[in-house]
């Protein structure tokens, strides 16, 4: 469609409650945004989780400090409210395996990092994933509800790389992995 | 560095409060991540406002909910606080020169958009940027300040494309744009 003032034109309006269409509608807009894939880990009742996000972004650097998004009923978002600290590990473009792993929300928690080279910097924290291009320890200092969703703040307590300086963060958009 | 375990392995510890120098290191550690370009807009006491950010994500899509979070001593902040709407425009990658033009905070409003090409869909509203590959109006529901800066939450009211499909959105990674 072309916009009356000329060029490529579309238009979608989101009834109020949005219904479903607005819902596909919205999840293919958005998906257009290119975001770079993290692990969201942190220990609760001393189990390890491990999630891969992309809803997350860095607040500030005065004091250092991020901002996640998790699925409220989600068993990573129960355990991150739980800890009151988690970590965040940035992935690099040849960790598309760890991602697979991770995936299966409600997944036997036993043995979940068995197969994913970590590092764990002492007893009882959140552990960082091998190969990340980054990686950052935080300490919530907010939580919000959003809709559906949690916002958890924190504030960074401990951060560094676990790969070569050149290595590059994975990142997918429309779907499908950036070359 | 080597870590003990073996494989690349770097670390820095943060202060209580943090120093220059955490700071410092968070910044660069916090550039990795590769970040959409977007261009936040609203109308304030009849201003245009149009200002690029990269620290945006999508909340949910039960209702359709994007933040953006924003200095809070920014003009663009207390613009869209006083507004309650505010658009987001995802640039595409010929769209360097957007941000260019769009990134002196505290240059004059006056004829702000003169040399960028947009859409108003209706008077008051804020602006489209032309030729985003995805564009989203929102309606402030919630605004949580966040150390130095404002997080905003906003539900979708109208949503499109401004750009061919198979467009590509512009993305930074450390500091230079990705190819």
């Amino acid at each position: 469609m072309q916009h009356e003032h000329g060029g490529p034109w579309t238009e979608h309006l989101v009834a109020t409650p949005a219904s479903r269409s607005d819902q596909d509608a919205y999840r293919s807009l958005s998906a257009i945004t290119a975001r770079t894939i993290a692990v969201i880990t942190t220990v609760s009742r001393g189990w390890d989780h491990a999630v891969p996000v992309t809803d997350f972004l860095s607040v500030t650097y005065d004091p250092p400090t991020m901002l996640v998004s998790l699925y409220g009923l989600s068993r990573i978002a129960e355990a991150v409210e739980e800890a009151g600290c988690w970590g965040l590990s940035i992935l690099e473009t040849s960790q598309r395996a760890v991602v697979e792993r991770l995936s299966m929300e409600g997944g036997p928690l036993d043995g979940l990092l068995g197969q994913t080279p970590h590092y764990r910097r002492a007893p009882g924290e959140p552990v960082v994933i091998r190969g990340a291009v980054a990686w950052f320890q935080l300490r919530t200092v907010a939580q919000h509800e959003a809709a559906t969703h949690q916002l958890f703040v924190g504030e960074v307590t401990a951060m560094g790389t676990a790969a070569p300086l050149d290595a590059r963060p994975l990142v997918r958009t429309r779907g499908a992995y950036l070359r």
